[in-house]
Order: structure tokens, then sequence, then C-alpha cells
């Protein structure tokens, strides 16, 4: 079995990773780190998991990590990864890092929008875990960078149709809606259940800091800059995020060959669904899995697609597809451990 | 007092008429119609109101109606009004109607969306009641077509700016969030408690009939044809519009250009509030009153406007924007019985 | 028109009595105080109220609100309106307090399950605010301790059935279920969007500090030691209280004696209606109102009464029932901004 | 592999079923039966399950369902399964029912409190499919009726005390609280997002369906009559149910005793979790397994025992169970296809 640790274990998408790998088939979950819950029962903070896990959690040792584990997860507010995995790096071990840190190609863009990088030598070998786009890659990464929710949910429907030049790339709007445990487990007034409940609003309108991640990856793989309009709002409801694009198609374009397109690039992929027929995408068809569901329509009228995604922000937008990059990475079943079949409600 | 009668008395907008006209200083409530309900109190169908309301719900007769009230309100489904509005004017009342049967200047535009149009001469002397726009005209209307509660929330933000020429009007896309009763009290598994809690979705998208409506009034104001991209999407609460518009400014423009264009225009008008400095509209904050509440970001990275708007559906989206027509046509205070202090949460 | 000041004007209850305030007749507000608020805008905290409220948060000084303010809400934390309420009243001023410090005629109780009381001197004339039962006392008060939440809506319904001795003062469980606003703005994991929704718990099983609190007052209105099992619930809601009361009725009781000794003893009281026929009490009904919803029924076959009330936790619960107590003292009708019509949803 | 059919497979409990059964690892589903929704794809009406299941709806036929199901789930309306159920297991079948028809020993409190029973012959060598109470007779057994969600909730943190003596079988008191799909998929008011968001209310008071087959398992299991009061009430959230029991325990006894009672009666069972210390049930520990958590406090002041459990109602409290069923009566593990690992939230 492999021994896998788990570094910043009591946030909302730490505790994913945890609920995930209690079902996991070939791993054990051996070590879990939590600064606010140092010597608690990790079921002690999430008695939900009572009966599946039975560790505690710890203070942050880097040495009992590395004796403890052969993979790490590393999910922490930005900034502090950047500083613990060039020592985990160091001594052999695979790490999923789910912050910023290690995201971007460009040490710059980062540092505009977050801070100085201490780890800029790591970021040339990391690969950004974007798992249907960079398969062949996370193979053999020792360092992935776990891609942001909102990213996820608007790079996936996208990329195939830039990469085949069928949307302009200067016509891209997108238009996101995160539930609130995006926000995280850490206490804000937006996250109070009083202002979230029957409340909906934008928030950071074209200023989120996934927006330059959105952008690096989408112009790497247009072959050509690529910006885009980003614009989040928060649903009062927990899980789930539905983003809504528009772009202009290139000329003559039909439904049939953006279909054709979407469904060709994902031939295979066992976590993306191409909505058959008429249907659309709904954040409750994804919640609690790993998949990306993607729909579309074509306005003729105006001339203008709009593409939809849907995932589950805490699963396929963090803790689903950094367990996805695992899996990858050593050369597992790509699904192990998250199959789990959706509700119907 | 002046005596009113609402047609349609227990949907969510008929109900939310009552509510208002309830606290209204200058008129009597004297007739409530149901189709469902009839014979049975008005507040055993919605019991909140025992002690507000002691009317009975009756079968519609126009003869009751036309001997009790001197306006009435029409918050029936689409083709209903047609059939029962032509009488009511005969007979000397005021109307405003809440379907779409007088929404539209261009009856053929009606009758490609909805059915054919059986009271067309009646649209000329229509007033379309977007209040804040058509206050002159509806001073002296007989009939108004209350707006939809998806137009009215693309509409006041986007008219000042496109008659001020200051967004190119072929660039417009309005992506549109709300809360579930605007599906109405009638049943339906997407008003299902299960099928709308934890769920995030879009639909109708680029094909619901308030695009058309927009675009007939868009195009007047402009005085210019005027498209737009329109996608509504469905919010797990049951009050509220939020609608995020893009759009492309013209050169040069700045923020001061875009707060100064809007705020002129609604100077004075005591149901629109502008944002100050960099809040941003939220439903909550309308909820239960007529406000429309405008906020606006420019992108400039990417020269594109973010214009959004928050209301409460069935207020100023409805039932409010309602009484409010009758307060202009009846030349009463137009804030007479809307004058609610909005919850804090 | 009467000055009034609201100290704490940015927690939720202090926020709502802000909010009844604005739309009061007979007042004016004069000066809002907020530690974590000062200098900043009210509407700012509360952009719902823009244009409702012009008023800055202040810094507490008692000399600002005693040259501005000739009626003083108290809306603090426990403990801290003990150190402030006796300078106030020495002042001359009306003063109604929403914290438990002026709750308890017995300092005692009020010692064992707060802190050492350091204004005992004051809770003789102090009158407890359940206006429904204390309105005469509460006319010639100086000074008011306006009821908990939760002691609101078990002791509406269960005063007039012990005072007449139709149930087992040994028998009484109360149930009850609270909206998250209960819980305050302050943060608290419990109070977590995430946490809260699609979620429903039990906490402080019988040991909630305001089972003392219903306890003595049902003991002083039945004339003999009264002790009731008391457990609340959260609900993921924003507003209301349910609370579900059992009961061992006297012998051969029937429903209609339960309802006419109710019935008798609210006659003429605007805020409590009792439900009709076979209707039962909801939070939805009262929402946003001052209103206090009570039903019963009878279970014969285990010779038990159910006793069902209905709130609104920050109305009748607290801001609400706080400007009640005001009303009453200062001779005003007891209605006035309280008038509020209730929502249909 | 075992086949597997179930009738009525697209209400909620019906669907439950379907999605449990995709992830079985010993059993294959074959068919599906949906009076609705004949001729649709499973996936089309529920999909979230696009890509687990590929089986279409079908009308019901006894010989297509025989020809291909060696086990059938009946989930259906009451008295539809009466109709059908004798057939099945005359041709062999077992079959796990849904609905009240087999829940009952006695026929005429079933016919008492729903109809004539049709199938009173059946009634003897059925099985009351409460796992941790009959698992022995459902080993053995070829027709097990499922209990209903909230007998299930009330009766297992009953049982053990009751079999014990620890209470007084006179005193119980049963608040429980349920999600919405309790009501099932069918359309209702009741069930409307805006009638059952921000809303909390009881519902059949002392007089709901489930009191009768809550005391007749409670009588047999006692030994001796047992009635209760029983209060249902709604809340705004998708699943789950909370049920608060109030009881005077027999003198003398301890919180310690309660827990061994407890504790020993429910040793080995997989799907009971006594609460450690101080924690108490919650659904959301619960949601979407098969679990019942049970809680406790024993009210030393005025000598009353709270009994708290949390379920899942569409899984513990329908088709977990009812698939715990079927893997006991086919002698599989208990737990297979049940080993979902809760979520965090």
């Amino acid at each position: 079995m492999i021994r896998v640790g788990v570094i910043g274990a009591t946030g909302y998408a730490g505790a994913e990773i945890v609920r995930i790998l209690c079902g996991h088939p070939e791993i054990t979950l051996t070590i879990l780190t939590s600064r606010q819950y140092a010597g608690v029962n990790f079921a002690g903070v999430f008695p939900s998991m009572e009966g599946s896990v039975s560790l505690l959690c710890e203070e942050l040792s880097l040495d009992r990590v590395c004796d403890n584990a052969d993979v790490v997860f590393t999910a922490l507010p930005h900034k502090m990864p950047m500083e613990l995995v060039p020592e985990l790096i160091r001594r052999g071990k695979k790490v999923i890092d789910l912050s910023a840190d290690f995201r971007f190609k460009d040490a710059a863009t980062y540092e505009t929008h977050y801070q100085p990088h201490t780890a800029k030598d790591l970021l040339e070998k990391t690969v950004y875990g974007l798992c249907e786009i960079n398969f062949d890659k996370i193979k053999d990464a020792d360092l992935v960078g776990a891609p942001g929710c909102y990213p996820t949910s608007v790079l996936l429907p996208l990329v195939p149709l830039l990469k085949q030049g069928l949307i302009d790339p200067n016509s891209i709007v997108a238009d996101s809606k995160s539930g609130v445990s995006g926000a995280g487990r850490t206490l804000s007034l937006a996250a109070h259940f009083c202002e979230a409940n029957e409340s909906f609003k934008a928030y950071k309108v074209a200023e989120h800091r996934h927006n330059p991640e959105m952008e690096e990856v989408l112009s790497l793989e247009a072959g050509e800059p690529v910006k885009i309009t980003f614009v989040p709002h928060l649903v009062p409801m927990s899980r789930g995020i539905l983003t809504t694009i528009y772009a202009n198609p290139v000329k003559d374009i039909t439904s049939a060959d953006i279909r054709e397109c979407i469904t060709a690039f994902y031939s295979g992929r066992p976590f993306i669904r191409i909505c058959p027929g008429n249907r659309l995408p709904n954040t409750m068809h994804v919640r609690g899995t790993n998949y990306c569901d993607i729909g579309f329509r074509l306005d003729e009228r105006n001339h203008r697609l709009i593409l939809i995604s849907a995932i589950d922000n805490l699963v396929k937008g963090a803790a689903g597809q950094a367990v996805q990059n695992m899996n990858i990475m050593l050369g597992l079943d790509e699904t192990a451990g998250l199959k789990t079949v959706p509700f119907p409600v």
C-alpha cells in the first residue's frame, strides 16, 4: 500500500481529500496535519467520518511527514506551500499542492497577483494538474500544482475549442457561480449563513486571482495570447460551480461542429460528460463527484456561443482532481477512489 | 378611498399585490378573484396575512369586479388577460396587467413568441409600465402592461447607457440569475424543493420569451435595432434577480462617465439606488422592496463594461412595480404603499 | 419627535431595531454606536438600508448618547449592559436592554448561569418585557429587560394555560427550532453556511441559559415552581423559531377549553394570532413581523397537549418586541412602527 | 451476479436504490420500471447518473420483471405493492417492499390507517426489515417490509432501552424533523421550494401513519403495550431526519447505564454509531450514508431522558436499509454497496 499524508487536513479541501482517500483501494492514509486542531482526533473535527478515519491531527513536522508518507497533499493557504514543498521534493516525495503556489509557469504573473515566489526553481518541472489536458506530463511529474476551482470549470470547456481555433480568443466572457464552500472553512462574514442565504451577488468582478491563472493556461493551449473577462458570483448552496461562457465562434460554425470538437477531444476521458441532446449541466448532477459536465447552445441570432460547465468545486475543483493527479502520477487507474455514483438529489 | 380589485390573487404575484395594498394608505382592497381557491378565505390560502386581509377569494365575474373596483390588477397567465381587459377598459377601469399580453408594441413579435393576439387594438394606447422610463406616459394611461421580471432587471441598467450611446448595441450579453418564485406558485418539478436546493443551472438559454421583450424596448430607447443574448439561471433562493450584463463601451470611456450617465438619468427616482463607491448589488439588499440597485465595473484590460442590477422579482419585478404604476396612473405619491425599509438580513 | 439611540447597532438585533425605527412614525433615530464599525456609515455595513438611514456608527460615548437620545436600546452581549445601564437610568433615560442582564428578578439565578451581577439594585424596578403579560408594568417602567427569543416563543403559549391551571407544571417539555440568525452576526463555525446548510442538530440540550429564564417567569405566573426540559435545535434558515411544547393537561379537558383559555387571555392583543380551525403555525407566516402565532392539538390517545408557537426570532424574539416595549413605555400606540404586513412567501 | 429489478425506479427512494445498486459489487441491475417515464432512459430522468446506468425505464410487466430479476425492490405508493408482491413471491422472487403494505403484523392496524389489506396471508411470513433488530429473521425471509423513515429514526434509539426496561413505556414523546425529500418526488405545494424554504412547521401532529407502525414494533419489542406521541416537522433541507425523543427513565439510572445499554445492544452493528463523549447527532454527519447516529442526554433536574438520532431519510430511512435487507437475505456482506464515506460537508 502506498502511504499518503495530508498537510492541512481540516480545511474543506483537505477534509475532502481525506474523505476520498478513505475509500481508495490502493493507498493508506498515514498522517494528517492541522495547525488549528493538532492533537484532536480527525473524526472529532469531522464527525461524519467517525468510523472511517482513526488518525489524530498533528502539528506539522516535515520529518514525521517524510517518515510516514510517500505521497503528500498540501492543502494550505497560498504562500505556505512554497516554504514546505522544496524540502518534500528534495526528500523524494510526490507532492500535489492545492494552493496557487505551483500553478503558474511564469513566476512574474504569480508575483503580480500573489507575493514574491520563493521556490521559482521548482516551477519549471512542476506540472499544472489539469488532468484531461496534461495527462502525459502528470505521469512523470513529482510535483503537481492542482488547478483552482474556477479555472477548472472555465478551462475544460474552452480548451478544445480554442485549440481547434473555433472561437475568437478575444471575445471570451466567463460568468461563474460558486457555492459557499469555495470560500473555505475559515470564518468570514461572506460565509455566514445569514449573509449567504437568500442572497446572490457578484464579487471580485474582473479582478479575481483565478483570472490570470486561466489566461496563462488558455494562452499556452491556444498558442496565442488569450484574455478573458471573468466574473465570479456566490450562490446560496454548499457545493458546486456552474460557469456560463460567452464567446464569438468563427464564421459558419454549427452546433454539430462544436459538439464534435469537444466530444473528440475528451474521447475516453472518464470524468468529462458531454451533455447529450438538449440537456444542460446542473451542479446537482455532479455533486460529490469528480465529473465535469459540459453543455452548450449556439445563439445563431447573435452569432454567439454559450458554453456551460458544472463541477463540484470541492471534488473536480479541488480534492477529487488532486487525487486524480495522484493516481496518474503513481500509474494507478485514473479513477481509483473516485467512482462515486452521483446522487439523484 | 380608491377601490381596487385583484384578478388572480392567489399566485405569487397576485398575493404580493395583496400584501402591498394591505399597507397602502390611499386605496382599499375590495375584491379578490381566484379560480383555484374560489370560496376560500384569502388568509386561509396565505395564513401569513391572517388579520391583514379579510376578503374571500371569488370566482371571476366581470360584473362583480366592475361594480366593486375602480382599478384592477390582472395577475393571470398569458392569454387570459387579452380576453378580460378589453371589457374592463370599456367599462372605464384603470388596468395594470402583469402578463405579457400588453407588453409589446408590435403584435407580430408577441404572436411569434406567444400566440395570436386578440386585443391588438388596445396595444397602441397601452403603456409599457417601466416606471422610471415611461413615467409621463403612465400618468395618462388607462392600461399598463407591467414589465417582466427579467426585463426590469436588464432594462434599468442598460437604457441610460444605450440612450446616450455609451455602449455598442451589438455587444450585449445579459446573464441573469433568479430565485425560484419567478417560476410562480404552480407546481413543477423545477420548483420542487429537492430539485432546486443545492442546485444551480441555466435554462431556456438564448430562447426565453423575455428576450424579445427586452429587445423591443431597448431598440425603441436606443433608436436603432438592439439584439442581446439573454441567459437565465435558477438560484436556490425564494426571491431576487441578479443580472450581470456584459457590453463593449465606446472608446475612451471612463468609470466616471458611466456613473455620471446612470446617476443623472435616474436623478430623483426614488426606487433606483446607484451603488456608491466600490459596493456591488446583492439581491439580499433589495429583498421585499421595490428598489433596483445598480452597480458596475469597467474591465479596462478587456475594454468591457460589466453592469450589475439586483431586484426582488416579486416586488420591483412584478407586484411592486405594478403598484408603482397604479400610483402614477392615479396621481398619487409614486412611493405610496412601497416604503418598506429593507431587512438587514 | 422622540429621540432614540441604539447602542450596539450593527449586530442583527441592533440592525433590526434600526430597520424598524426607520419606519416608525413617532420617533427619530439620532445616534447609533458600534465598536466594530465606529466611523463607518451604517448603510455601508447594511447596504440594504442605503437611503433609509444616514447616520454614522460611532464609538460608544455615554455623554453623546445622553445628549442625543431620550430612549436608548442596548443591544450588546451579556455583561456590557450592566455597566452602562445604571448611568443611563441615572440620567433619566428610558432603556430597553436586549441582553440577559435585566431579565431576572432573582440575581442569584442570573449569577449561576451568567456571571456576578453588578447592578442588582436596578433589578427590582426593572420589568421583564414580555408585553402581552406585563403590559401594565411596562407602562410605568424606565428599564425593561427584553425577553430572550426562545423564552418568548415558550412563554406566550404556556402562560395562559399555567395560570388557569389547565396543565401539569411538572410535565412540560419545550422542543424549539431556531433559524441561524439567533446565533448573532458574530462569526462562528456553527453559523458558517456550509456547516448549517443541509444540516439539522440539537445543541445545549437541557442546558441552555434560556431555560432558567423561562422557569423564573413560568413559576411567577403559575404561582408555584415550574421546571421544564428545554431543547433547542438549529434550522437551516435565517429567521424564525418554531417551538413545540408537550405537556399533560388536567383531566377531562377538551380542545375547546384550551382554545377558549388562550383566546380569552390574549383577547385584544394585536400581535398574538391564535390559529383558527386546524391551521398550525409556520415560521414563514410570521417572518419579518412582530406576530406570535399559536396553535395546538390535543393527543387524546395519550392524554398529551401539543402547543406550537411561531415567531420571527429577530422581531418578536428581539427587536420588534423591544420596540413594542418602547411604544408602551412612551404611551404610544403599541403597534407603531410594527405594522408590517407579512409576506406571502 | 445476482439480477435485481426495481419497480418504481423514478421516485426518490427508487432512484436512490438505483444509485446504490450501481456501486454494488455483487449484483447487476437488470430492469427498472416507471409508469411516468416508461420508454425514457433512466439517465434522462436523473442526469446525475449518466454513465452509471444505461437502462431504459419500462412499463411494469410482471413477466418481464420475473424473467430478468431474482430480487425485486418495490418502491411504489401504498396499495400498489399488495397487488404485485403475491405474484412475485409465488414465482420465487425475493422481494423488498418500501411501502407500508408489508410493515404491519396486525392487518387490522394497517386497515385502520391505510385501506383494506388484500394480501393478508403474506403478512405472517413477512419480516419487518429493521435490520439491526430483525437480522436473523431477515436472513430467512423472502419478503421484507422495509420500515418507514420516521420509524427507523424512532425505533433504533428506543428499542434497546425499552427491551431492558430502562424507560417508562407510557412516557414517550418523539419530535421528528425531516428534510423535504421525505415527501417524495410527487409534486405538492408543501414541497414547492418557496413554501419550504425559510419555513419550519409541524404537520400531521399526533396523527401521522407512522405512529401506529412505531407502536406495533415497540410493543412487540417491549413485551407490553407502548403508546407514543409522535410529531413530525418539515425542515428546509433535502435529506435527513433528526428525531428528539423524550422519555422518563426508571429510577436511579445514570448516563453510563444508558450508554452501556445502547452500546452493548448494537455492538458489532456496522451502521449504528453511538456518539462518543458529548457529541450529538447531526443530519449532516450521515448525509448520503446508511448510518444511524445516536446520542443522548440525561436531564437529571427533571428526571427526563433525551435521546437523539440522525439518519438520511433516503438511505437508512429507505433505499439504503432496503439494500441492507437484500444483502442479509442473500447472505452477502451486510455492508456491500453501502460503504460510502460520509462527506465532511
